[in-house]
């Protein structure tokens, strides 16, 4: 079956909520959705088994990675995405973009592309719209994304600019793209600035893509910009077409994403604190590390039916993860992911209801929001590892 | 059900082969068997839900590890090892002894215990053979082992005066044990010595335990001195109780051992090399890190029905493995477990069939074994490593 994307079921009489669901030739994608993050052709510990037992209905993996290693070639020549990692369900792809210029080391930026240096080995590359586009279609996702540029998000003379090779680069993007089982969403930027999202939301559309993704939020800015970012774009992009929020995020984010009319999540987020040993409860987010847990015989979530809730306890996840056990990190990392997924299915369900404002002021009112100072230290913190382990191997 | 060994079924007339079951209040474990080691209540990477779908019936967790970290009071208190680590089938626990002379800080060894300094955070601790049977009543395994000394092989003065201890320690053991749900095993040492291992047998038997461990062996002497050492001992084992070889071992020890009447084996090995990218097949093992591999779309071997060989490639494997993707780990130890725990089915099965020579002969025919220098560098290697954690960790 080719894309296509149905707003066929219910639109939230309260907000820009809807319930739709989104067609594939690796399956139907029931929105609002969270996607996974598979990252290296993986979702951090989970095997494709799990990831189809959680309900995981599609995955995001990461071109910049994947054209560094093992090369789009490679995993062309295996079946794409799809056969190489053996997930036969919906996957989709970014352009690259995101991880050139958060995670590589910047060489130039113009109107013909991006030259960068690989975290890895520190070799030298030029990724243009064009080849953004190449090797999107040789990995093979569902759902594939237009290069596009991230800059931070404050400085409105710089965001003008790079909107404006944003903008560019689409068009070759969409001239580019070649394989129609793959469907090409166009990416929505404009920094924190209003006017600028506006006229981003405007020209892209106007190029007729079969879904839109807006980037460049969710990158430090509090939430209240982006909350007025959203507002300043949604009602812009077409209805019967949907609408992805890249990189987002947080349980707190997701409502506040889907109130404003968003289709479809994706973030690290759930894998990432599991691995470090932080779970999501209804109460918030709770760390196993804490010598607390020690000897409690409780499950993460009383209630929860995820496999790790049902055999172990906080006890046990906290030994494995202070012993530096796999095996903890593996649970905690399906616990998360489940939680995440089940709330979107909740979500779904109250859409469907008419309820999702109850839904969200009762999930609202009980969960523990981390507060935007904590965030912004560890995603410094995180960006000072990622560039230590960058330098360590280029050494 | 209590502890009990019915050699119910066959003895191969070719050699000293024998197919049993042995019972325990956890359920029935078939033999020969090969037991995962599960270090810190937990087999490296697996869930207790995937050994079960690979057919594990009997795991070893060590008693060392467990007694520093959580604690054997933490494990009791949550259901003993059973509980605290979701997994209900049969497990065995070492003494201790094994760890504390390999991995510990060794302070003294006399008639009383064994004085060590822990090797996570330097603390010291004293090891009798009333505590060892203590932490393990703690721990609840179905099958407990007496505290011995394993030392250096080769020295035949020290390994007398060793020998000494480890048989007091055996009676102080057997004295000291009080949970009659608990089978407690007694181990036979000696080193490469063939009078002192007979010496041994016939001491460690006159005290009547449930069955009997094999130790000090497969600690690097080549493999000529073990089938010695075992022909020198089992004989003298009685006929209606479990045999159990310590720490071993490769698929060329199981057959060895096998044929030389041994019905329990325990190691590490396919899960340790599992985590290098090392994984077993019928020709020998293959390192999945090699370059050749990059491209290659076959399963790690054809025919094999594990998840790994089923779903994925070598190509996919090697990349989860070059990108230090926990995925990689996982899959690699699954097909290793699946290997050896299908390959003790086999024996098994030729056992009942009369027919455990042809497929001992067939096996070792095409079945490539590592060169006793390589496998002595590589223990060295471990063990250096081993040595520079714990110096890490002490500092």
């Amino acid at each position: 079956m080719a894309f296509g994307f149905e707003l066929l079921l219910k639109k939230d009489p309260h907000s820009q909520a809807r319930a739709g669901v989104i067609h594939t030739p690796h399956g139907p994608i029931p929105t609002p959705v969270f996607a996974p993050v598979g990252t290296q052709a993986t979702v951090k510990t989970v095997s494709p088994k799990e990831l189809r037992e959680l309900g995981a209905s599609l995955i995001l993996a990461n071109t910049y990675h994947l054209y560094l290693r093992p090369g789009p070639d490679t995993i062309a020549d295996l079946g794409g995405l799809h056969g190489f990692m053996g997930w036969d369900g919906p996957i989709m792809t970014d352009s690259g973009g995101f991880q050139v210029f958060s995670l590589a080391r910047l060489r130039a930026v113009d109107v013909t592309g991006v030259t960068f240096r690989s975290h890895l080995d520190g070799s030298e590359h030029l990724l243009t719209p064009e080849k953004a586009i190449e090797i999107q279609e040789k990995l093979g996702a569902d759902i594939i994304l237009c290069l596009d540029e991230c800059p931070e998000p404050l400085d409105y003379d710089y965001n003008v600019q790079a909107l404006e090779r944003t903008h560019h680069w689409a068009e070759r993007c969409k001239q580019a793209h070649t394989r129609h089982d793959q469907a090409l969403f166009g990416i929505v930027q404009g920094g924190a600035f209003a006017d600028l999202r506006r006229q981003s939301a405007e020209f892209i559309t106007a190029l007729d893509f079969a879904g839109y993704s807006i980037g460049g939020l969710s990158v430090g800015e509090p939430k209240e910009v982006m909350h007025e970012m959203l507002e300043a774009t949604v009602p812009l992009l077409p209805e019967d077409k949907p609408r992805h929020l890249l990189g987002v995020g947080s349980p707190e984010d997701i409502f506040e994403g889907v109130d404003r009319g968003i289709d479809i999540f994706d973030c690290a987020l759930p894998t990432r604190i599991g691995r470090n040993g932080a779970v999501f409860t209804r109460p918030g987010r709770l760390n196993l590390r804490n010598a607390r847990y020690a000897d409690d015989p409780a499950p993460i979530e009383e209630g929860c039916d995820c496999y790790t809730c049902r055999y172990f306890s906080r006890a046990y996840l906290r030994h494995l993860i202070m012993a530096k056990e796999i095996l903890g990190l593996r649970l905690a990392t399906l616990h998360n992911l489940h939680f995440m997924l089940n709330l979107l299915r909740e979500i779904r369900e109250a859409i469907l209801a008419g309820t999702f404002a109850v839904l969200k002021k009762e999930f609202l009112t009980h969960y523990e929001i981390i507060p935007h100072e904590a965030r912004q230290r560890s995603r410094e913190a995180r960006s000072r590892r990622q560039e230590a382990r960058s330098r360590e191997q280029e050494e």
